[in-house]
């Protein structure tokens, strides 16, 4: 069994994108510069965000913050987005989900400009995956074919069962996973709530892509043997030992299932730290893409 | 057997829309209008779009042709395009393909407007229906779906396998029959020409979509008893005792696999007709969508 390490993957693709960062300064370009805009003050958001701008100081990208109290209008943080969307200093930016309630998140995601929505979470974006076009793929499904690409794991003509069909995870997975690519060109059947007879399509799947967010919900009479297992889960438990006060649990029975895997993806440790090396190789592809680099 | 007859059905549609543009007109509102683009004197794309406008004039639409010489240039084309977006009297438009070659199809479909985009080519509208927000959903995909709907075929919780990933067709239904609604709910598997053992894959579907483009593809073999089959192709072969010169082939075998199934739709008068009535949906769409009407 190989334990899927997405810490160590993450880690690879900064350094990389680093290096390319050091070549392009090299050859007197200004550096990528990414901005995110954070409202409030909910305790994750803060943490999550000042991570993506500390990975962006790390590899040498220009990072700014722009911080609003949570009584901000919907209105005025449209006018930000209309300003960051027209500033040719930035490339690519974010604003943070989820929003305080009196702001539409949606409205808000539609108003970016789709050239700079480094988390390909416009419509455009989405339609453009689904179209085989450039896009901007949102960071999860991102991260999930980075580490299938990097452990060069065969998906072509192999069944991949994923379980959800959520329009950030399953859905775009489902999508990515069929087109005729590397990785893609499986077999994809997607399941969800209402799928019969799940434990039988899960044993004739040789890939399992587990994004529910019900923990510990892949069991291994579930799993066939030498299945790779890729594990979205990100619930959180209460878990008064911790300093934060709980724990991530995956969708994946981990100690039971990956016994039987050829290959399987921790939580936490497999797929969730991929998030920001996706975030920033999107803004390295917003970049290249304004300034016509190959 | 029950033979899904989608001529029949596109003339409900019809019909149920001219009563709902009569019912518009005797509240003092105008009727909806769809433009039409044609470039070019292509057989087939001049007959069809004559369909078009006549199926508008038909049910009481109001309908604008405007036909180019295949000397227009894209630069040219792209203004009309923008013309027609700017256009308060016009509710939806499409720009008949495939293009002269000099013009880049692609470059055309993103110039129109996705709220006037009554084809459903646009990305952003791809992205919407795969989001499940309100989108103009493509004629063929939404053909189906309405074919489903009104035979009143059961979806949820069963399995349907769809035989190609076209951005147009296969990928559509695959996301379109796999999301919580109705018709929906149902575990999908897509499959395509990197799919092994798609003859076991397809014995276990109760509802098979066949949109490979490959005639008579489906065998009898590979449907099991009371499946629903829902045929896609429309293969011209040549045929020299039709006026047209050719005649439709699908992707089914449908002498030998009708009599397996509970419901099947044949080619021609299945899939086919059922373009124009969603192209006439769609257009009343767009209109109650600019006047908020319910």
């Amino acid at each position: 069994m190989v334990l899927i390490d997405g810490k160590q993957t993450a880690a690879d693709i900064k350094e990389e994108l680093k290096q390319e960062v050091d070549s392009l300064k090299n050859n007197g370009r200004r550096p990528p510069h990414l901005a995110a805009v954070l409202v409030g003050n909910d305790g994750g958001s803060v943490t999550y965000v000042n991570a993506k701008v500390k990975a962006c100081q790390k590899i040498g990208f220009e990072s700014t913050l722009i911080r609003f109290d949570d009584s901000i209008s919907e209105l005025e943080l449209l006018e930000k987005v209309e300003e960051l969307n027209k500033d040719n200093s930035i490339d690519g930016f974010i604003v943070q989900l989820p929003l305080p309630k009196h702001i539409n998140d949606r409205n808000i995601t539609l108003a970016i400009d789709p050239l700079k929505d480094v988390d390909g979470f416009h419509p455009e974006n989405v339609g453009r995956m689904s179209l085989g076009l450039p896009s901007f793929i949102s960071a999860t499904p991102n991260g999930i074919m980075q580490l299938l690409k990097r452990y060069e794991i065969e998906t072509s003509g192999k069944h991949c069962v994923v379980i959800g069909r959520s329009a950030i995870v399953g859905t775009p997975m489902s999508i990515l996973l069929s087109r005729n690519s590397n990785p893609g060109n499986a077999t994809v059947t997607i399941t969800h709530s209402k799928t019969k007879n799940l434990k039988e399509i899960c044993l004739s799947a040789d890939i399992i892509i587990a994004a529910i967010g019900r923990p510990h919900f892949l069991k291994a009479d579930m799993v066939k043997e030498n299945a790779v297992v890729i594990d979205v889960g990100t619930t959180r438990v209460e878990d008064t030992s911790r300093k934060s006060g709980f724990r991530l649990m995956g969708d994946v029975d981990f100690d039971n299932v990956s016994a039987k895997c050829s290959y399987i993806s921790p939580v936490p440790g497999g797929v969730g730290p991929m998030t920001i090396a996706s975030l920033l190789m999107n803004t390295l592809k917003a970049y290249k893409r304004r300034f016509n680099i190959a």
